[in-house]
């Protein structure tokens, strides 16, 4: 068992030597999807594409303020985070666009609010935006050969912040004002990072303000991972420090391709506005090693 | 110890289930590079496209009958196989192109004929022919964005065998003549195939025309695989019962695509002639995964 623990640590390190970059590229403009396809999509590599949504305009108060979406609140802007032995996902409210910027804009509140609903919300939401923003990422779609499966749209407080997790989706994070910082985790490191099963839970704002946390006892538990990257507790998680996470930062116009089965946790400036299109990943000998990987990580892990 | 095991036979079983195909697929006609990419390369599946090299010219004895190849000679048509506890290689003779169609055409003689030596020997030993034959495939040095690596050539007898073995390039094989018969499994299948070490040794023909085995005795012990795809001896190697062989047979202006890592064995009819490119392989995050797999396969078979 010590020399699979071994091995299996040797494999993430090699991923680095062999092929992974130190930190994350940037290409300039569009890239030529084939090309893409090549470097990036099939060896699972992420980078950031300058000058690739900045012809993408401005969202105002004038076109959308009275639209309708849906909001995350969260007293301390963890949505989707474990907390304690909890799986706790955010008080999901409906407001009207306007009231959102007010917040945003300093409007005293109580609580973190984040345009985060990962559902489609851009179209579903706020249909009137695709006649600006673009519904899908030409060049991407031609690599892929198919459309995205959703479009988010992102717009929250600097408080706000995406808890480490991965997403089967090959990912295009386009930030059109503000900034998102990211770390990223590789697939390979997954060996060193932690999951637990928590039980889900729902923050609820009681009529005096204060948010409470309520179980929701009919639904199965969650796997998640407990772990801070900001913060990582290394007494508790040991092997956290092999890993070896990339950090970067995304501006306005610049686009982050994040690859599927990637580790991410997000925040961001305040009043960031971003959308991102998930596309479907493909299950095929990557996801199938990749699973292997995942039993691999849970056998040789201290329990 | 046993856990593992069963999880990476589970890993081999899902690999076909999620994404391999039962037979190998055909397509018609030279691909989209991009296409191709997408569905065959990046998913590292075999397929047969036809309608692909059918205008390749015949080779004349008026046209190269004078040069001179490199054949190589076994007593049983086994060149590059596990012999007992050696790996024997064939002995390298260089003979006229003529010469090698008098054996193919009839002529008496001992042994068994193959020209296949993997060296580039098209471009190296019979530069005309690039005139007439492609030194390159346009559509699949388009999709990987670089030119073969080595562009061989193969004319032998029915006997010849290529015994089982996986190599690091992306390879397009193309039948000019007759036919190519290939036992394929994909490299997730690795926990099922036998590796041993094995001493070094050259067949030479002695001055009564037997053939006797010399040890290369100042070389290294080559790993390869003991066990014959025609009449695996699953008494000794029983994890071979798991493994899933594809069996595909390539005809006259037919072309394999046969991805990097996976194993082949392969036999022809007699007389056949074949082009193949060998496209240097990416040392990216599937060939990562499959240096793991390695270290499993070897940890969880019985010694």
């Amino acid at each position: 068992m010590e020399s699979l623990k071994k091995r299996v640590a040797e494999f993430s390190q090699e991923a680095h030597d062999l092929y992974l970059n130190q930190s994350v590229p940037f290409l300039e403009g569009s890239p030529d999807p084939l090309q893409f396809y090549r470097d990036w999509i099939g060896p699972n590599k992420p980078c950031i594409i300058r000058n690739a949504c900045s012809h993408w305009p401005a969202l105002t108060r004038e076109k959308v303020g009275s639209k309708v979406i849906t909001v995350a609140v969260t007293p301390d802007g963890y949505a989707d985070a474990v907390n304690g032995d909890r799986f706790v996902t955010p008080e999901e409210r409906r407001m009207s666009f306007s009231s959102v910027l007010d917040v945003i804009e300093g409007k005293e509140h109580v609580g973190v609010f984040y345009v985060q609903k990962q559902s489609s919300n851009l179209l579903d939401e706020l249909p009137e935006l695709t006649d600006d923003l673009e519904s899908h990422v030409p060049w991407m779609s031609d690599a892929l050969g198919k459309l995205p499966d959703a479009v988010n749209f992102w717009l929250g407080e600097a408080s706000a912040v995406t808890s480490m997790h991965k997403d089967h989706y090959e990912n295009l994070y386009c930030v059109i004002s503000g900034e998102k910082n990211f770390i990223l985790l590789p697939p390979t490191d997954r060996p060193f990072i932690p999951y637990g099963v928590y039980q889900p839970a729902v923050y609820r704002q009681r009529d005096d303000g204060e948010f409470e946390v309520v179980n929701q006892s009919d639904s199965e538990k969650v796997p998640w991972i407990p772990l801070d990257p900001l913060d990582p507790d290394l007494d508790r998680y040991p092997e956290y420090r092999r890993a070896r996470p990339l950090r970067c930062s995304v501006k306005a116009g610049e686009m982050l391709y994040l690859p599927s089965l990637w580790f991410h946790h997000v925040q961001q400036s305040h009043g960031c506005i971003a959308v991102n299109f998930w596309y479907d990943m493909e299950y095929d000998i990557k996801y199938n090693y990749f699973q292997l990987l995942e039993a691999l990580s849970e056998v040789t892990r201290p329990p």
